[in-house]
């Protein structure tokens, strides 16, 4: 972790055209000569060999393991070879997960060491189709779903990792669907076996797996959906289908649930680890499923915060077969990026949402689009919890008169990050700051939002103001 | 425990007629006096008050913990009482289970302590019905689930403990089907979420559960299930809808799977416990399920062995979470016994078994019926694995001529008994028996089925002659 803090965009206007080294690209192999290319892509050969030389394509890189600044915007050059099987997608939108912060702070495994191109999902046109691929061509609207590397203008991935858009899905929420619905879709059907009258837990519930989950809960008849999200975002979660919201923040979510529902729940979805593990397996009652798919209690300020994953490994819950025979209960892990090599298992549940979808019964909700150069920006406000629904990256050029608006803010920026770095080193002493019930600290999130109403309201993309509340 | 081992039926045979206390009785309450029980007995009030005063009936009685002469047939004196919601129930079969085993030897926390009936299932003809009592009447013919208590001739339960027996159904049926048929599906289908094309590991697949799950198994098109058995039980089990059947005291289960499915399975139903159940998590593919109900491997011989106990609890199976998410694994512990606050969902499960009875897809396999004072001998043949299917108990009097042939046989048992003993200080030396893969002593099995042989034709029940293959 390099102690240097410059602004991610500052550091993008001034160098835009540095060139990547070729351990930089996202796939597992260095590219090809240009002959070996021209024959893996015969749809690209048809194009003019002067713009195979001249291709460039903007990049969103980690540069390294820290702050939200270690995620800068490269320009690459020369055009991906293609190999059998795969298809080169012109990338439109990209969706933000958890795992990305996870990633850029060094806490998941699942991505390849710096410098490497993070993201998971994304929405796009088919440019160019290898050998071998019969099920999709040119000009195909796509989402896509791989391990990494989906956060550039221009991104190489096998043709099974790609869904067709339907008719009437935007870009916007193709990018949003695939890791927050597949993920739902397979927790509460696969591992929960969800039915009528049951009740479930969803934590965070005014995120992307929340309102997903939600969603999916609701399809199926007089299931209660407990949803945990501070005050603010109540209205908007119980619009969505929440049938009890509770702010985690003034109140002990198990408590109240409780109140609800004194025998306790049919499946708790837990996306925080810990000790949040622990009091889930004790809500559950007899047959009822915990299914964990994270450690959000990990993430404690930008950088990867010592004191707080070492909390979270010692809370870190380990159960005995004899506590879940005599409880009759179910304990699930799920995470969607180690389950890159099941792809059958995903098109089949991605088919399925794509059907609900259809049918109008479930719909990716967009909290707000970001260009690539805000993408700092864009995870500062899902890592403290400011989002309703996704928050994605467009790779439209962003228009110069913004460029400079953004430019006038780095100076602000500039304070704010000194700030940033002093509350870090404040949570790195207490580690308390993702503490829940911590009410000292209430206010604090509070603050964050205000400073950044100013930025949403230059944001010029008209989806995202359609689908913010 | 104590370390006297007179054989039950001796016992039996020389006080048959002792009267017990009512810290015997299996209901959770002493019995009323006359008067209050007459007025909660109203249909018992048409019957002669003298019958009420004579009233006995014949009860197994689990007198210590221990080997397999602590269950004693005892004779019960008094009509028992009826509370509202009850109904007394003429016991007619009634089914063993692996629980009643660890019970007889103290390792089963359902059961209170002893004196005490043990039992978990049985079937029988309503009696007498309590107050409050609107979906059962005197006559009904029903299957009977309860904690324990329904080795008798009588037996006391709350209405919502029964389930009619359907048309076609035998009494024998009907006693082996609620707690096997019951386990099995809630393991595979509410735990499980068992889909077409999946794969299943039945361990024990000659076991009542055993059958039970593979009967339920080939109710779902396309699924593949690997059985463990004795390679005496194979051609059975195969019958029965195994599609692999693997000797686990010859070969390596785990390698036998992996060699026909490399990647694993989508569900294990593990009764093992300890080693086994690390081996099968081990072998679950993404997305899969164990479910672990039971640790037979504690059961080392026929009185409690410390050392297996201390084994299984040293190696028994903990599981973090994190593990959980990077494997996208399911852990699930399951024990009817600890489910019986739950009857509505139990209701719906044995409403769901009884479809499938009438409709052909699952039928109980009796692997022979015995008299009460043959406890003993069916709670050995179940220990030593030598059943395929269920063993029951009839309550039909024992013919006089069979008991002067068990009388005779007392002699030889007495040997017989010794031998136990003595092989069992040895197991509790090395506690070794239960190592499925301990080649030396294979032979030891084998040894026991052929002294239970002349046992067994012995039997009069036509029923057991039937069902055995």
């Amino acid at each position: 972790m390099s102690g240097e803090d410059a602004p991610a965009q500052q550091q993008n206007a001034v160098d835009q055209k540095q060139e990547t080294k070729p351990a930089e690209e996202p796939k597992a192999e260095p590219p090809k000569t240009e002959s070996a290319e021209a024959a893996a892509t015969p749809a690209a050969t048809t194009e003019k060999a002067p713009e195979e030389e001249t291709f460039t394509y903007r990049a969103l890189v980690l540069t390294g393991y820290g702050g939200y600044d270690k995620v800068k915007l490269q320009v690459k050059k020369g055009k991906p070879a293609l190999k059998a099987g795969e298809v080169l997608v012109r990338v439109k939108v990209c969706g933000l997960n958890f795992a990305d912060l996870m990633a850029r702070q060094g806490l998941y495994d699942r991505l390849p060491s710096p410098p490497v191109t993070p993201g998971m999902e994304c929405s796009g046109v088919v440019e160019a189709v290898g050998e071998e691929v019969t099920d999709r061509k040119v000009g195909d609207k796509v989402m896509v779903l791989n391990r990494f590397g989906l956060w550039q203008e221009v991104a190489v991935v096998p043709a099974s990792h790609t869904f067709l858009i339907p008719d009437g899905m935007s870009f916007e929420e193709a990018a949003a669907l695939p890791v927050n619905y597949i993920t739902a879709y397979l927790m509460l059907f696969d591992f929960g076996n969800l039915r009528p009258n049951q009740s479930v837990l969803v934590h965070a519930a005014a995120g992307g797996v929340g309102i997903a989950a939600t969603q999916l809960c609701k399809t199926v008849k007089d299931v209660t959906v407990f949803g945990t999200a501070s005050a603010s975002k109540h209205e908007a979660i119980s619009q969505g289908g929440v049938t009890h919201a509770i702010d985690y923040r003034t109140k002990d979510y198990v408590e109240e649930v409780r109140k609800i529902s004194p025998k306790g729940l049919d499946i708790i979805l837990d996306p925080l680890g810990g000790s949040d593990t622990h009091k889930a397996y004790n809500l559950l009652k007899p047959m009822g499923k915990l299914i964990t798919y994270g450690a959000a209690n990990m993430l404690a300020g930008q950088r990867k915060n010592l004191i707080a994953v070492a909390k979270n490994w010692y809370h870190q819950f380990s159960i005995h077969t004899l506590s879940l025979i005599q409880g009759n209960k179910s304990v699930c892990g799920f995470h969607l990026g180690y389950l890159d090599g099941e792809m059958e298992l995903i098109t089949e549940a991605m088919n399925t949402i794509l059907d609900l979808y259809k049918q109008g019964k479930v719909k990716p909700r967009i909290d707000s689009t970001w260009h690539l150069e805000q993408v700092g920006d864009a995870m500062r406000k899902m890592q403290e919890r400011n989002n309703i629904g996704k928050e994605i990256l467009t790779t439209e050029p962003m228009p110069e008169e913004e460029k400079k608006e953004e430019a006038k803010k780095e100076d602000k920026k500039e304070g704010k990050k000194k700030e940033d770095k002093k509350k870090d080193d404040k949570k790195k002493d207490d580690g308390k700051k993702e503490e829940k019930k911590d009410d000292k600290k209430k206010e604090e999130p509070k603050k964050e939002e205000k400073k950044e109403e100013p930025k949403k309201e230059e944001e010029k993309n008209e989806e995202a103001k359609k689908e913010e509340k």
